[in-house]
């Protein structure tokens, strides 16, 4: 069985593969332009999820399944993949753990005023009057109470926070105290001192997050964007902040990535850029190789239960 | 009845205690030199506990209780109190909630490395390649388990974390995987990922961390002093950032207070000065004369029910 991996991972990961499938015939590529020849052979493709297109996919004759290290299969070529009947499952879940630490970062940074407390430090500067709030007794207002939304809720209520979450049914999710849908949850804005998105972006949300949302909240509510940068058109951000309808946003997701140098959300007071981060920490290859053995071995033996199949027609 | 505030609250404090207690007569002051004539009459007196001295204590001779609006009582004049037979009663607790909360934002802000994010924003950089890491699974080493420290622990322990306690008889505190005394902990300290220190200054704890329980420590290891300035020597302190032996210090407490402007801290890359912070929010206040009002209803009823009653021979 031969398994084309389309990038290198470091040693370790590489040699725990090979002493854990030693009739698994792994190979590795730097580049996918290096890996076109070994397509033809392949039985699965092991890909960071950024780079397929059809024509890979057609020239892998004898694929079978494409395992995606990460969670986001915007750029995935599914029309072809579900053609051919080809498997394909992702690292679904292991994002919650890194992406809800990071969200109540943020949150704490805001409440705490960590950054203004920074910049007092650089200037050398001992002044204890900070608009420092707490957690404690906030509100949170989640788009999106999946996996992640719902691991971000069960931290807020560790804080004593109250949680509100939007989902398409409205169906009660663990650790929120009240659901709403993308129709009801406006009703929950004025509520809100704290709306993190972590939506991920199909047609139903693209650009969904309007200006009479943001007319709706709180003037120090906190708009944190974890999941998709085309939730939101930019100008409405930009129009938030700079007419003061909101507190503070923070963004780790564009529409175009890297954020350009010369985009006005760098300079906005308002705005804070982090780089795309909320998921990255030094757990997130051993995590996802994890996902990969368990389903390879599953895989292996024939067995159905493989972990984060994907549904080709609805896309997730 | 007549209290004496050495202080001048907020509108909003004066009108509640006037409305809830109209019998009791009332006098505020904005600096204790104003309050020495109200001294002889006052009954009960509620100080922030910073500037009340022996002859203050000698003046007031129809005193029967202090109330300090704060947890600190080093600079407040056991002795006097003492031997006159003065009830002493702080708003110990009100801390529990603000410290626990800047203590995770503060141990956030070091593994999603939000510090470098923010020179990262500054300067438009876009950079993903930050050595962020998880709480998730981390360890935590809290020096003084008591209810700030318990605190801490159970919000660690939502963040999956393994916690570890210190006090002075090594008897289980909630929320603490395992305990220790100040003179095993050493054994752990190998082990912690953060270590949190907040102890009061007592005789027990002045300058007991010493050089040789930071060389016992990870090189990757944060510390945290949000207790009292006076349990490091200073020089400890940076020798272990200059020679690397841990990974990280944030100061919230000091020897001297406001660190002076010259102060090497300052300036040192491997230490955080944050001034004194951990327990403001605009919700210390409003906790402080919850516990005040509490205790004046149980005080004017006549009942012992009174809340944080310090013993003045132990002085906590």
């Amino acid at each position: 069985m031969k398994v084309t991996v389309m990038f290198q991972p470091k040693e370790e990961f590489v040699n725990d593969l090979r002493k854990h499938f030693p009739d698994v015939e792994f190979t590795f590529f730097k580049k996918i332009g290096e890996a076109e020849e070994a397509l033809p052979d392949a039985e699965i493709i092991v890909t960071m999820g950024e780079d397929l297109t059809d024509r890979h996919i057609e020239r892998a004759r004898r694929l079978k399944w494409i395992m995606v290290t990460s969670a986001g299969l915007e750029k995935m070529p599914f029309e072809a993949i579900r053609k051919k009947g080809i498997m394909l499952t992702n690292a679904r879940g292991i994002h919650k753990v890194p992406m809800a630490e990071f969200t109540l970062g943020l949150m704490l940074q805001h409440a705490k005023q960590l950054g203004s407390v920074l910049k007092q430090e650089e200037e050398g500067i001992w002044s204890r009057r900070l608009p420092a709030s707490e957690l404690n007794g906030a509100s949170l207002l989640v788009l999106g109470a999946g996996a992640i939304g719902s691991e971000i809720a069960r931290l807020a209520k560790a804080f004593n926070m109250k949680t509100a979450g939007v989902n398409s049914t409205g169906k009660m999710v663990e650790h929120f105290d009240q659901m709403f849908t993308l129709r009801t949850y406006k009703e929950f804005l004025p509520h809100a001192d704290y709306l993190v998105a972590v939506l991920p972006s199909t047609d139903d949300t693209k650009y969904i997050l309007k200006s009479e949302h943001f007319d709706e909240m709180r003037d120090t509510a906190v708009f944190i964007n974890i999941g998709r940068g085309d939730l939101v058109e930019e100008s409405v951000l930009l129009d938030a902040v700079k007419t003061k309808k909101i507190g503070h946003i923070f963004l780790d997701v564009f529409e175009q990535e890297p954020l350009p140098a010369d985009h006005p959300f760098w300079e906005e007071e308002g705005i804070s850029v982090t780089p795309h981060l909320s998921s990255i920490t030094k757990m997130y290859m051993p995590r996802a190789f994890d996902i990969f053995k368990r389903n390879l071995k599953a895989y292996s033996n024939k067995s159905d239960e493989l972990l984060n199949v994907i549904d080709t027609e609805r896309g997730y």
